[in-house]
């Protein structure tokens, strides 16, 4: 019987969070860096002491493979350990950690799994310098080509490729040769829901869809002391009502969200009616047909507003995503397993991107996540609790029995 | 009878306009630099070809006074030469311009008025490059110290004073010296409203009372994908909102405008829920008691957005102005004179900030605007008909007369 070992886990998770430490407490390990480096030297050599079969394929993903019993294709797990500038310690590391202690686990106890197991540690999830973000399983899953992936620049024109092959994991495997059987990734919520609800663990059914819209206003700058209402073409406030909308069509929504994160006023001055504004709009919702309401409505809205105040209002489609739906039988495995131990477990959706939604592309794919403290991450007070990881790895653990025995 | 050359009044404004002139086709000629001092010197220039008694007082205030027959306080004309950064010909230069043609017809026609009329060049009005603005009409009312204001430093940390000094305005007629029995100023109305409803004229009642307020909102920022809608606390909603119920409490308010022309979000970013928000609000209102409404209302709304969205809103009045009114009687001579001549006119508040509301407070004081293309002003497209800036100068010298017979 193979026990799981936390405090090597967390002990893991302090070490590797040591690399690329800043001094507010947090960690910058951004891809392609000499700390992502340093942070992928470590894992390959924990890897190495597991004796696990090391791979590297040429955008710079990283396996680690136990040998199975059967010469089946792998249980996959992992996730990343780059970092946004100033991130946390468990945003990504804890996927392939908690991995590494399932098979350390393995080791333990000398037991051979059913199948071969492989941790996955992708390259550049958080697309801080190099875009699209989750690169290295978009490319893994065939989603993009590799040599595009590795002519992305960053603001001093290096390439990824460049990068990679100067910190030396431009590896020979070629992206893409394995698929996996399935591939499971645990993670941190990154918000505020498990905490506020007070349940340990989510089993996650998907991820949400997104469409970002860039909106630009032009209405007149005016004096806005002898300019009548009347005679305004006010582009802040149609950016205002705009705003004000996207929240009402969130309301009506069912599991819409809806934000105005970005707005830039011209000129943005205190006696100046805004003759130009920008705002963005993030609408994500996991179900697809109800993210097309919320397109449809918020293009509506726009028109109405600009027929009403009689400004041109030009829109352009940023970013757009259809929703990623999850196995609902590892989703099911996850929260039985869940009950099992005794943790309490939530179905639902995720509303950030991770490497596992693109792993669902090729293979059957579920998540689970534990709770973020305070719905904290991208920032250097990312925690969550030692008892929620704990947790976390169990409910792993005994998800991958169930379908090693499958 | 003395007769106007509305082509000397145009060469003379072109000829000013030369001072200073940017290759948009607009005026840089911001107060005590030398493009100022070269305007003073022309319009100096003028008054002493007129053969004017010119008088400098230490604030830099330029007067030129053609002696009347009896030694009664002068009637004055007048206004600023100083414009913006890229302004126009006519802001200013017009209420000065006109004073001189006026005095010019008089030596044209050898008469002499039955008192003194001085055109007064008032320092800083525009208030670019040293706060506030209107300085040399306010310190001449008696409202602010002259040394305070001699005082008053720009961005290179350079005092008023010296840059008087160092262009030879700080004179020595001491402040407030004259006491006149009225004042006129003709400007340009930098804004739509003549235009728009074809009138030619503007008989001024006086100028509207401003609130600046600055509002800061402390909300929280969050994941937009993961955080549900009713677990934010979003900054940026709630400056959105609170622009919309600025329109609003300018729609349910007689002669009220509000402006919310400044919004800057934290982080602004389009994927993250704003955790802080900064707007302004300019109210303005020609009557006191409903700007003290709007203010009410306005304080209202955000304590009661503050308890909804639970989150902190701190407000700072930045500007608080009552409303000036000007003096009935001259109103009324003036609207008068406009219909005698056959021209349109319309009784009007001023939106924007003028010389003569620091005049009203020591005498008699009124205004006429003309109208401004488009309502645009503070831009080098600022332009007025020839025909409309004829029609300003016939009335402003009817009203003279008017007042110069009584």
């Amino acid at each position: 019987m193979r026990k799981l070992n936390i405090n090597r886990m967390l002990e893991r998770i302090e070490t590797l969070g040591r690399i690329g430490a800043t001094p507010e407490g947090g960690v910058r390990r951004i891809a392609a860096t000499l700390e992502d480096k340093a942070g992928r030297d470590q894992i390959v050599a924990w890897m190495r002491e597991l004796n696990l079969k090391v791979e590297i394929d040429r955008i710079g993903n990283i396996f680690g493979t136990l040998e199975g019993i059967n010469q089946l294709p792998p249980l996959m797990m992992g996730s990343h350990i780059d970092t946004v500038s100033n991130g946390g310690k468990l945003d990504g590391p804890l996927g392939v950690i908690a991995g590494l202690e399932i098979i350390s686990s393995f080791r333990d106890a000398s037991l051979i799994p059913a199948r071969p197991i492989t941790i996955a540690v992708f390259t550049n999830e958080e697309g801080v310098r190099f875009q699209p973000d989750m690169m290295g399983s978009l490319v893994h899953a065939g989603g993009m080509e590799v040599e595009q992936a590795r002519a992305a620049k960053d603001r001093n024109r290096m390439s990824l490729g460049q990068a990679l092959d100067d910190i030396g994991y431009s590896g020979d495997l070629s992206c893409g040769a394995v698929t996996p059987s399935w591939f499971l990734e645990i993670h941190i919520e990154q918000g505020p829901v498990l905490e506020a609800e007070n349940i340990t663990l989510g089993a996650i059914e998907g991820v949400q869809g997104i469409y970002w819209t860039g909106i630009t206003i032009k209405g007149q700058a005016n004096h806005a002391g002898t300019t009548p209402m009347s005679l305004r073409k006010d582009a802040g406030y149609i950016a205002a009502r705009l705003a004000v909308e996207a929240r009402k069509i969130a309301s009506e929504i069912d599991g819409q969200v809806a934000t105005v994160g970005r707005v830039d006023l011209k000129p943005n001055l205190i006696n100046v009616v805004a003759g130009e504004a920008y705002l963005t709009v993030d609408l994500r919702n996991a179900n697809e047909t109800s993210l097309r309401v919320a397109q449809q409505r918020l293009e509506d809205v726009i028109a109405a507003i600009a027929h009403e105040e009689g400004a041109e209002i030009d829109t352009e489609a940023l970013v757009r995503f259809a929703p990623v739906e999850f196995d609902p039988a590892m989703v099911d495995i996850i929260e039985q397993e869940a009950r099992r131990g005794g943790f309490s477990i939530k179905r639902m959706v995720s509303g950030a991107g991770h490497d596992a939604q693109m792993m669902a592309r090729i293979c059957p794919t579920a998540m689970i996540f534990i709770p973020s403290i305070a719905g904290v991450s991208h920032n250097p007070n990312e925690r969550t609790h030692a008892a929620d990881i704990e947790a976390g790895l169990a409910v792993l653990s005994r998800t991958v029995d169930r379908l090693l025995q499958s």
